[in-house]
């Protein structure tokens, strides 16, 4: 077990203690890793940590729900927010540095005026589904890089997992698109024993929604080892109880337009279980 | 006569001259000053230089027209583009490096998908009569910016003229927003002896144009001097030969919302003069 990480709520405490934690990490500039989350973590963040140490001298992890990229009537009220338990896992993982602002201490001016817009990527898939959500997310992961990049020199990676396979895409190319002097550096979905992908959502499942949850990965394996075609695939998920489908499509995974499913295809999935949304995906 | 800058074309050439520059500037990390512009220059953007030039110890210049603020119908095709008369004026001003990227150096990956969008600002005034102008200005600004930040820890400082209020609020605002690693020094606007104010634009102007566009420092010098009340100035500039008024408003120059004339408050002006727009400001 690593020392706890130290917390800090003011973005400018932060600049300050993660110039501090790179001057001192040795000679020559030191690399820096950050792990942007909305908190409510678990191991799949754990991934994320462990890759960003593995790679970096200074570790920093954002926890913030960011209310740009909830819907009205989504579930931003209910996100859950477990500081405590957060700040544990962190420590197991060895992360220095932890950003864990209020909402004033995020948008010290209110919500910003001047925003990110995610364009056409931003529309499809789950951009149709949850409108302005990728604006929203592209806005806060913005802010955060600019906040965080450090200014000696030094190398620096951001972690996002590929769970959010359309939000990694658009970091990307938010990246390029606005020349951020970061790498982005995407970390493999991680799955439970019985192949649920890692999500802070999945304890609003209760036991019943946990089981009707497994179509989607097992479908998507079903898709991978071509033991279904996507017609079969989408009538698999619609049969199963207290499931429905919002999307299930074959895309190529640089565009996200429609693709023949295929290497170096990707497959992508959203369904509600009961309340809550889910998504998960796999390459072909 | 300062010695001619070293013009690059291509971003990363840029990238690693400013990083010689900044470090051959001497002990210590060496503070960058950068003017943003599309070419055409005068000697109002000499003014930026001088200023850049005063307060930093390495002063870069971008020119660069952005297809990205120009609307259809508008002077994107005919805009002035005078790089060698621009290499001239920069040299006599002092400027050590200019970025002159062409339109694929600047988008190597095509137009940008990602965005910035300027929100409620850039809708009013000239945003109002230049849909998705605001949009385009800061999306190109925002990379120029980043492209350009030095990592060395050194002050970064761009200079933004007067002249384009509107701009300069919403460059200031994004710069707040994005928490860009920057900042904003705003310019005074340089007036002919006439006292037109100087623009790229003004070149297009034959003389009786000329004669009529005088109207709009005019009538600014009238309601800075309270001879004129709002009605009877937006009357004198309808009664010019020649001119269309756009508008001509007083605003809280922090949120561009009407306001009474007054101290504190900002008169701006936009006009068509034949077919050539013009914009003027002037504090109250």
């Amino acid at each position: 077990m690593s020392p706890a990480p130290r917390v800090c709520h003011d973005p400018a405490e932060f600049r300050t203690a993660l110039a501090e934690r790179l001057a001192a990490a040795g000679a020559g500039p030191a690399s820096l890793g950050l792990v942007p989350t909305m908190g409510a973590l678990h191991e799949g963040h754990g991934h994320l940590v462990r890759r960003a140490r593995a790679e970096n001298d200074v570790v920093a992890v954002s926890i913030f729900v960011n209310p740009l990229q909830f819907g009205p009537g989504e579930d931003y009220e209910r996100y859950p927010r477990t500081l405590e338990a957060d700040l544990e896992l962190l420590a197991r993982h060895g992360a220095d540095l932890v950003l864990a602002p209020g909402l004033e201490q995020m948008y010290p001016g209110g919500e910003p005026l001047v925003r990110v817009t995610a364009g056409r990527l931003g529309t499809v898939l789950d951009g149709a589904s949850r409108p302005g959500h990728f604006d929203g997310a592209l806005t806060v992961v913005n802010r955060l890089l600019n906040l965080t990049a450090p200014r000696g020199g030094g190398a620096f990676r951001a972690y996002f997992g590929e769970k959010d396979a359309q939000q990694l895409l658009l970091v990307r190319r938010m990246v390029a698109d606005f020349a951020l002097p970061v790498e982005v550096r995407p970390v493999p979905i991680v799955r439970d024993a019985d192949g649920l992908a890692l999500s802070s959502r999945n304890r609003y499942l209760d036991d019943d929604g946990r089981r009707a949850a497994l179509v989607l990965p097992r479908t998507l394996a079903a898709l991978a080892a071509g033991e279904v075609d996507l017609p079969a695939a989408r009538a698999r998920i619609d049969a199963e109880d207290g499931v429905r489908l919002d999307y299930l499509v074959v895309v190529d995974p640089a565009t996200l337009e429609p693709a023949e499913p295929g290497p170096g295809t990707l497959a992508l999935v959203a369904a509600r279980v009961g309340t809550t949304r889910l998504i998960d995906n796999r390459a072909l």
